[in-house]
């Protein structure tokens, strides 16, 4: 998927510097749509409903720490029920695929995506892609209805089977032209809603009568914009387990260190919550902090100084911390038989520069215990907090398709659910801001140095300004419930 | 306790209808105090910080769904850590009570408030009182180290104890001020916050400098204006051990009914968000929305009708709901040998109404479990995600305590942390609104009918009237994570 | 269900004492039938297994604590498929009911069931009875495949439906002839072993070529002779939750008592072993160990004590314990409407003794919290062990009704599999002997009294001495893997 | 540790072929030795108990499988408290040591030892001795109360620490002799317990008044005789959660595997176990069943056919498992910096061989996820099932010492409580059978092929024979609770 989106941003402004960033919509390149009035209405579970339909006119401000002589900055959509839709029920043929790696929730997501559908919309039309994208045409597809999905959400994994990759923009299209599809949802992480923008982007050229509505996934809870993502509760929860044992491991034994490898690529959310929720960790290590081993300051010089005061550790490490360390390290040992370099994973590399360091070191016999709990982390069933969670995601996706919106994905900014345009989320991603608060309360939890040399310190604070000037510390602002 | 607090507000206006509604400070009623540069600045974790403290400027809207030519309303003021505190470490005496009943993730607040004090501050004397209010003049006091608490973030329950009342407002600041006490931490519900506006009220009155500050604590989640209580969370997650067990009895049995009492005297969050987590539930009651049980529409004949399309049903009660039912029904019938009648709680009570209800019916013998899961519930260790939040509301209030804010307690407000007036959350309190789209949500996973007769549903949506203008729905607005 | 069965013990003789109660064979009673090669020998899983038939003479002792010039005493069956079988697979048409309460693993005993006749004898039909024994007569039966039943052993409860009585002989083996069914399994209590019994000799009285096969299920852990029943282990597992539970409620209240009733009409086997798993437990009653309230070395003198010492208590009761106690209470007092008296259950009032009791104590106010777990025990699926367990128990009674045994139920004895008359288990059940050591355990790990005066005592030992003369003590004998 | 323990077997005779294994005892090389009452008889837990002393007679047969003319065999001494007692409260001091990895159940089992001393015998001088072995001499040790171990049991690992290796025979024994302790009580897997015998020989040779108790532990369950070891049944309900994890990732991907490697070095009872509990496995690997990857019949055929009839399969295998392949596969492979070749662990060489085959494969793309979930397993606290077993493991063992029996270990034979000579346990370890019919289970259950070859086969059966003359198979003996 070479082709970028290349949308242009609808803009509204108002009073006192108020801006709207809304989403696309249906009647942006069709015009003379019927409109129908709202299933909803004659919905008896809504008939006690006072106020259904949302107020055309709300929004939500992306910035809620402000001044008293602000001006407002700019706002979101938000999301719910329309008085009018753009779609009959009879008319609706949709699809749901999933894409990417395993997230709790997922199926919570599908079954409320079908549910409310059916049972808010009248919608009977609900079509599975299997296996990610490359499902639309090169797998079956399966006829999804309340009655099937009705305990999925107790299960983990997804129904519909994923896969990474696998996106032919033109087959794609073709497939949803084909079968007559005309609501789209799609469920993955950045790369997956990138290639969401370029189908709408796609359809659009084509003048198709079709949304194409995101629901963003990641575990590793790094995408910009929204509160946090669905998924994440759960997986810092059953984190807690393998730092658990790390931590009973480590006391158990002479000098015991407990390493846990967690999830985070490019960002250390996981990591951090997980450190802040145990109270176990003694030295948390994310993408965003860099590092150093050897040498005063260094990595293992904290972990001698802290085995010697307390007798054992516990090491939590996110899969994407240290990467620079981990690639000169490889480039120097391990080959395979036909010589290629063996790529180690951050946490077994940093087991054996422990170890490593401490073999030397005959006075001081180390016992260190590694676990990487990343696929039983993935696999659980979302706990309540996240069924609710996706069960509002569902529901919001799905009134903002029947609203005509497309081109958007459904995300809660500030406890509210909103609609956001697809540019907004696939460009940036959320990092642990070291310089902020958050990353503060992690290092004083553990006690853990910073690892930063004054220079390099410097160079944080200046390149974390713009992010800082421009509405608030972003590592906070993705933990809105915590 | 029969005096109300009756502090003024504090209130600053600022641009396009900007209201900031402030909480008192030590200032207001001590002149000529000093200050002291805030020891958060020489402490290594927080060296990388770029911008550690808190603008004195930072204030976070009540309302965050807005129009874009509407004014911008009541603000409350930032948590977080200032420049400069009003107390050198050495003179703090801080000293933590705990009141009413269990809730998740006491603890972790009582943990997180000594390690607040200890790491962050340098403060050394920390006090817990023992067994809630009259602890300050009846019990012994023990003293609190972060070694001491260390742990007890994974026990449930209060290591501090608890219990109701005792509030004796002069004999407690008599003890304060005997103490030496200028640091008085409350963790509790509706009564306890009420009880600290008075205790904050006679220290102003007698002029003394302590800060009075508090952490809103109740399972039930109807605190007034912030996104959700402490202990929510994993209570909602507890409660579907329950209603799994009763479901799996009602399948077991032929018209199998499955009746979960779960915690909620005059709102049903609760119920309603382990209902809408557990998609196993067939009708669920709450306070705030009546119900009949005998004739057409009316409850019995829901439960015979779902019994006869599915053979069996899972019903949850909040603890409040349908009271007038049971009051009127108490009369009427069992006493105890004294001639004193036997109050029934309302599991009980539905219980013996639907069994009384098919006991005529012989051709329809049902099989009804009774499950009140209550205690069960309440005495959990708090899960991540309130591990996370009680530790941040922890630091909030102790920042705020630090910076000689007083008279407040500290709150999430759309995912900020905030310092809010007592009188904001004493005087109300938080209901599920039945003509809200949260409830309709429940009514829809339900499939139950909403039991309103139509002249109660006008009359509700009138009353309701004033709350919507307000600000927001307010059941939505408390389930910010949602 | 009046009748008895009057079946004669089979019984055969050998050296030293030796005698083996066997259990009945189709060929008791029918002569000349056909036998087939057992359809294992061709099974690709057993081409390992070097000797997979049992030999004929296999037997296990009743009694392993043995003296060295003891003679041999009683031995059963042991339980494993045969070189020959009196069905072939296409003639096979087995049933399986479910009756009583529910108890962890019911499902899997239904899956293992099914399994193996299919996979292990060919068998292909195989009919859910619904509902109980009146399911035999009343209603719809199921078809198992073992597609149906691969994911229920993940379950709670059982997925056949179960009730109580519906006894009716005559229905019961009318439908049975009706239907060809040809083995019958019954998975139920002691009622419901002695009403299949009572089938068994109607079949047998008829000449009808069918067994009778059961494997015996209760919670409660007392049915003779076995080591333990299924899902105990689970049972005496989930317990510990509402026991933390009520410790947490007791230790964080003033004078703290935390009251958790647990199964046991007639013995008190998962109080005890609840209990001795736990160690929060101060107080442990049951059935089997009379109790007074009043005077001195009662159990009200015992609580204040122990409130006075410590500050907070834990008592554990079994829903049999103190039966008479509680029925002379509730003559004197409640009365409901039309004047019928409100029987209460054991912890109910229990807890309200001691309130009472301590309401007169003024200066010592109690906090009690009652929890009745029950249903939330019996609803949860078995836990690995029991689930292995359930396996054997299911393989055992199908090689046992394809060899033509009848009449017996499936039962673990010392850890080996057996078959065991019908006649040893349903007249009989274990009780925990209170003058034995694992009682006495409990005694010490409570500190709790004994609550017996001398006179009671000296009968008490006398009343078990049959007992122990016997075999050995019984209440070990039911905790095999304990 | 290069001696070996050279202890004569004590054998007794009795009737028709009855044999008894007696243990140690002081007496047996010190003459003149004081008894005492047993402290029991003044108990007031025991007031209750008729017999509760052992009759010194009691003894347990090894085989419970017998024919009716078989003779008797075998018999272990049955544990429990005795009349006499060979020392005086005031006189013992005891120490104990744990030893190798971790294992649920050992915090229990040091709990209830010194429980046991203090509580039934009145015993007040109790050492923990730090980190294993070496802690005799090289370590602190700490002294244990029953206040100080009353909530470890609910904590995983070993509150003494634990280390291999270590044994120094006569550092051990100058320091039980300089520390005048006269009771040992060792806690450990064969290594250990062959240590265990050494020591009891150099004290018996030095004629000190100090008794050698061992209590075996080992997560695998592969010790002989014994029904099965401590922490077992725990180990092997929490490995269902890494099966479970991969069967929710194999699911939800195309051709998706599973791999759990689970513990066992030399035996595969965890690994059968679990599989056998789970039912969501496809293939079970354990050392005692060899299998080879290539060609028809082998396992790689399996696995291609596996995935193309269910799209997905699970892979459950023992850490000992095909050995020899992986021996073979890394002297031709990797190698690091150094050229010492890199010793892959089986479950991710298997998880390499699996991918390596299909890479070639272009039309059948798999997606592999490896687990390896020990450290999780390993360290969580033992369940309630496991609570009491090693309570009663450790009071046996406690009463054993008290009597003057040394050189024993204390272990579950049949559900007895027996103690047993140190030779019949540290020579030989248990198996899983092959040819039997536990794995006949497994093999039905998974639907896998045996992997043998018709040679292979005959010689597994043929090496079987003399284990299956002997007793019974072994298999199913280690399985009792089963």
């Amino acid at each position: 998927m070479e082709e970028h989106s290349d949308s242009q941003m609808k803009i509204e402004k108002g009073d006192y510097g108020y801006v709207l960033e809304d989403v696309p919509h249906l009647t942006d390149y069709i015009s003379n749509l019927n409109t129908y009035p709202n299933p909803l209405r004659f919905n008896p579970a809504y008939s006690v409903v006072k106020q259904y339909f949302i107020d055309l006119d709300d929004t939500v401000p992306e910035k809620v720490i402000v001044h008293k002589n602000d001006t407002r900055g700019v706002h979101f959509r938000r999301a719910g029920p329309r008085q009018n839709v753009y779609f009959s029920p009879d008319e609706v043929h949709a699809c749901i695929v999933t894409c990417g790696g395993l997230c709790p929730g997922l199926n919570t997501v599908i079954r409320e995506i079908v549910c409310a559908l059916y049972h808010m919309y009248g919608v009977t039309r609900v079509l599975g892609i299997d296996g990610g994208y490359r499902g639309f045409y090169s797998k079956n597809t399966r006829t999804l209805t309340p009655k099937f999905v009705n305990d999925i959400h107790k299960r983990g994994g997804t129904i519909l089977g994923s896969s990474r990759g696998g996106h032919d923009k033109s087959k794609i299209v073709d497939s949803i032209q084909d079968r007559g599809i005309n609501q789209v949802y799609i469920i993955g992480g950045d790369g997956t809603q990138k290639g969401a923008a370029v189908i709408f982007e796609e359809i659009k050229r084509r003048g198709i009568k079709a949304v194409v509505a995101g629901i963003p996934k990641t575990i590793d809870n790094d995408i910009a914009v929204i509160d946090k993502s669905f998924g994440f509760d759960t997986a810092v929860e059953e984190a807690q387990r393998a730092i658990n044992a790390a931590h009973v491991e480590a006391e158990s034994a002479e000098n015991g260190i407990g390493v846990v490898k967690l999830m985070g690529r490019y960002s250390g959310f996981i990591a951090m919550y997980a450190t802040l929720a145990s109270r176990d960790v003694d030295l948390c290590l994310i993408p965003e902090s860099p590092f150093f081993l050897e040498g005063e300051g260094g990595l293992l010089e904290y972990v001698e100084k802290r085995l010697k005061e307390m007798g054992h550790m516990v090491i939590v490490v996110a899969e994407g911390a240290g990467q620079e360390l981990v690639a000169q390290s490889n480039s120097a040992t391990a080959k395979d038989a036909s010589g290629n370099k063996l790529l180690k994973d951050v946490g077994m590399w940093l087991s054996d520069q422990i170890k490593a360091h401490f073999a030397s070191k005959k006075h001081m016999p180390i016992t260190l215990k590694y676990i990487d709990p990343t696929y039983m982390i993935r696999a659980v069933p979302s706990n309540a907090s996240d069924n609710i969670y996706c069960t509002l995601l569902a529901q919001s996706c799905v009134h903002g398709a029947m609203a005509g919106f497309t081109g958007f994905i459904s995300g809660l900014v500030h406890g509210r659910h909103t609609y956001i345009p697809f540019s907004r989320i696939v460009d940036h991603h959320n990092n642990v801001v070291i310089t902020d608060r958050m990353w503060a309360r992690v290092l004083s939890s553990t006690n853990q140095p910073s690892f930063l040399r004054p220079k390099e310190l410097i160079e944080f604070q200046k390149a974390e300004e713009h992010v800082l000037m421009e509405g608030e510390n972003s590592s906070s602002s993705s933990g809105t419930s915590f």
